[in-house]
């Protein structure tokens, strides 16, 4: 090694002791003759003095970030100049050599905490920007993260597999990122969005606990905040039951949240329904650290001579204190609903004095004004907010409404930690074609319930699957999955999925679930988004070592880029498959001739 | 859970319990009406036993690999019929419940340890494969391999960071394979090689330490044992010297071999320099369980009058006992050389007598006949190979010839572990067109000797590098990086790597290494091949839970194949690149136009 200690271990007890340091300059200040500087290693600061003369003379040239070896000896601080903010603050090194192990451009950005610079610019220098305190601490976190899910799983028994990451294009909702085969012409190869397959196979294979932190690839429109590659802890389980999966979840969340965030969750995490989720939060991932409950008032204008209400739902949601804002405001609302897609965000204020005002209020009946703040859960003095259409449309409006809200009221505690499992998600939803589609994915087992009999009711059907929630961020999701191959065909019929595609799609899947398949279940943990939380950062990228933006693009590398022509021609992007049919079957050329 | 116990954990503590287990119906036999099952699950075997009447007849429609659960009581095995050979054989369990989970077709193939089938059809059913104890052990080693490595790497405070998989070609040496992105069309990602590049950023931020588990893609032609993914541990420290980055790689050999192979590693790894390995092996990767030693004769023929041997170098290596081959043998020899590119495998047989044998023997002068055997290290009964041309072509295959005669004449002892590092490599070699290439890569540092001077004498000149060697397979390597940036354009010009080049396959680590970079190096495991040595096993693909065929083929899912017309055009594959630019700079179009 080319030092002794660590920077930032030095304490008063190594006062008199030579050391050999090496690290960044990332303060040099020039006190008279003597200069300070902060020497920053992985381990923290130190810091560095040169006295007068010729030690003081070279580290005049020292500029932030130059890398160097210094010997010296470590001295306590003279009386008051100690700095108790550091953890070496009782000490100093006072530097006998100094070795440049290299120099530093001017820096494109300062290094400080809080940076003003944009973030093109830290990604493209992504490795100054690790060099900041946030940013580095953001990866070891991550990094113990890792460590302690897998001892949880470690003790639990599970087996930590690698799946393929070159395998076939099976779509399952997103498109896929292909890999043109330059031994086989023609074809080509697909990155996994999840080892969702290959987990089920692990599972017939008789592996029983299988866990991978698993890279994934969707090749989706690049939303806020997606990552074209991205990190899920993946887990499946034999002989299993729905609560089996949650327990080992909450045993991994907790463990996690105790020993990095330093919050122990209470009791098993509460569980609500979809349907529950839907009608009091209008969301599938209801951030529970405020109550501002939808209320449902469909049966309460039921009779109503206004218009807009006439609808199969009408719910509400109140803005406390909300009466008071300004008709800016209130006008500032509609526009915001409107960029959801709305028509805009009906409203009306209650008084002070219990009277209703705003334009929607004239519209009802006496009696429905009469009753509307107490049907509603509102004071005087609040703003109640309507939305009336399908309910799905309209208790999504009022969910984002309701987080709007609790933003612009201050309604959330940004320390507060708040869990919920959702469960007994519907199998089934309509698609826009009138059709139905798997609400989690088409291997989803329906509940004992409905087992036998979802086709009876598609919309009612009930799934064993189940989300984990934080702070209305969905952490996690999983199912029991369906291992009897005449339920996975009913299922399929019901999807409108022939038999001819799920072969092509899932063949493989089937047959091997014809090899005496195990009941089992599992559960993806969004590894990011969780490193995230735990991170307390506002975004995926600052837990992502070299993250890319939007479009894709990485600005440290310039990822993707134009490719050769022979690079074009050796990977045989543009070669015909060697047979003509349809790629619906497996190609027979893809047979090997031989094994090596 | 569905079961109350693992099957291969019930002992006779458990006689007269009530148990519910849950797994694979191994094997059934009917003893009258009495039918017997070995029920498997992962944690290994039990008996288990329907008696006569109702749930004898019901066993009866048991077959293999039906997935049952069992309800019975625990009973010790009558006296004598204990079975020593299996964890549980005190016990078996009396079934008084039977739930057929799932049936199983008719096997392709039994479950047997010894199997005859090819391999292609063990890996299309790689599901029914893994249930034998085998193949599932050899991946819950690997899972242990995992485990036993991070720990070592957690104690010494490494940090696990993942790097991108989805990145910029930047050609190392073979091929890349090649992701089309559809958000920027006619741009490509590659997949990376390894994450060379992204560790050495790594260490310019400051991060010390850095290890992955990673994966790596390498388009090449599929010789044997390769799969177009592997893994590899990846480590990368800072402010080290060679013997650090050694002496951390053999705490996690020792560990791994301590652990995993019950083997303790005696001592410090031996090291033997490349030339030496060469010389002495006429391999980089040499085995020593055996010796065998190649002798060098270019002096000792320096004035033969045998025009084969009037070449810059001749060597041998001694078949002990070869003498007594019969011709028939010593043909196959000659043919097994031209296999390997040789003319033949000149011989000499030292008969009982002293005398030579052989058609080369009367070739030499008398002087040569009279010490040879001495010379070549032979005793009477012992054959003598030849090898004369360039030294490295003649070394490799002595080094070849070396490895076969340990074969034939069970010189290698199976069960011995020997490892060695292989040290002071070469910085380059002479390439085809009489250049000079990096014989580990571009970033590797040469020694604190050659550092100032290495053009002085590109042959001669030495790398701090490594690679760890056991049995005769290069288990891991590594290097010191270079970190001056004078040095890097030095040995990119003596590459003939020009400034554009550089720039464009290496820019941003150019751009990176400005800004104060660590001195640092690190060293990659080939995680498969280790896991295959730790397993026992003779293919990596035996580690390796979906593994590969010639070609790239995947047996289990038919992977690579056709895509559809509509896949191919949403990839973009077909469109030009906004800008006519060559693709040697970084696109401008490919700066996002926003930040998301």
């Amino acid at each position: 090694m080319m030092r002794t200690h660590e920077a930032g271990t030095l304490r008063a007890e190594h006062a008199g002791q030579t050391v050999t340091l090496t690290g960044w300059v990332a303060r040099r200040r020039d006190h008279g003759g003597v200069i300070f500087i902060d020497l920053r290693d992985a381990s923290g600061v130190a810091q560095v003095v040169f006295r007068e003369g010729e030690m003081a003379e070279r580290a005049h040239r020292l500029r932030a970030e130059f890398c160097v070896r210094i010997v010296g000896t470590v001295a306590r601080r003279p009386e008051g100049n100690e700095n108790p903010e550091i953890a070496t603050g009782d000490i100093e090194v006072t530097a006998t050599e100094l070795d440049v192990l290299s120099e530093a451009a001017p820096l494109p950005f300062p290094l400080d905490e809080h940076l003003t610079v944009g973030e093109e610019v830290r990604l493209r220098h992504r490795y100054l920007d690790l060099r900041r305190s946030g940013p580095a601490r953001a990866l070891r976190m991550r990094s113990e993260a890792n460590r302690v899910a897998r001892e949880v799983l470690h003790e639990r028994g599970f087996v930590e597999v690698e799946t393929p990451t070159m395998t076939r294009s099976t779509p399952e909702g997103a498109r896929d990122f292909l890999v043109p085969a330059r031994l086989q012409p023609g074809c080509w190869y697909a990155l996994p969005q999840s080892p969702q397959l290959f987990k089920q196979l692990l599972m017939v294979a008789g592996m029983e606990r299988y866990y991978q932190i698993a890279r994934c690839y969707r090749d989706e429109d690049f939303r806020a905040d997606r990552q074209p590659e991205f990190t899920q802890l993946d887990i499946e389980m034999s002989f299993v039951e729905q609560d089996d999966v949650m327990e080992l979840g909450e045993r991994i969340v907790g463990a996690l949240w105790r020993e990095l965030a330093g919050h122990e969750i209470d009791g098993p995490i509460r569980r609500i329904s979809y349907a529950e989720a839907m009608a009091k939060y209008g969301s599938d991932k209801p951030d529970l650290r405020f109550g501002l409950e939808l209320t449902e008032l469909t049966e309460y204008f039921k009779d109503t001579p206004f218009r807009v209400f006439q609808a199969p739902y009408v719910g509400a949601v109140v803005m406390p204190g909300g009466a008071s804002q300004p008709r800016k405001q209130l006008d500032a609302w509609q526009e915001w609903a409107k960029q959801r897609g709305a028509k805009g965000l009906a409203y009306v204020l209650v008084n002070s004095d219990g009277t209703l005002g705003g334009p929607v209020a004239k519209n009802l009946s006496e009696a429905e004004r009469e009753g509307l703040a107490k049907a509603a859960g509102a004071e005087p003095g609040d703003c109640v907010f309507f939305a009336a259409g399908e309910a799905r449309e309209a208790r999504a409006l009022l969910g984002a409404a309701r987080l709007e809200i609790a933003q612009r009221c201050g309604l959330v505690d940004e320390n507060a930690w708040s869990f919920v499992w959702v469960v007994d998600f519907p199998m089934f939803e309509k698609d826009d074609e009138g059709g139905w589609t798997a609400l989690h994915h088409p291997f989803t087992s329906p509940t004992s319930e409905w087992v036998d009999r979802f086709e009876q009711a598609p919309d009612q059907a009930l799934a064993w699957a189940y989300d984990l929630v934080c702070n209305g961020n969905e952490i996690g999701g999983g199912s029991i999955r369906i291992h009897r191959g005449d339920v996975q065909e009913r299922v399929f019929s019901l999807l409108g999925i022939g038999e001819r595609e799920a072969r092509d799609k899932f063949g493989f899947l089937l047959d091997a679930f014809k090899y005496g398949p195990p009941p089992h279940g599992g559960i993806a943990f969004g590894w990011d988004r969780i490193c995230m939380l735990l991170a307390g950062a506002d975004s995926l990228r600052d837990v992502i070592a070299f993250p890319k933006t939007g479009g894709g693009f990485d600005p440290l590398t310039g990822a993707p880029a134009p490719i050769t022509e022979q690079q074009r021609k050796e990977a045989g992007v543009d070669a015909k498959p060697a047979t003509a049919q349809a790629p619906l079957e497996l190609p027979k050329h893809a047979q090997p001739t031989h094994q090596v």
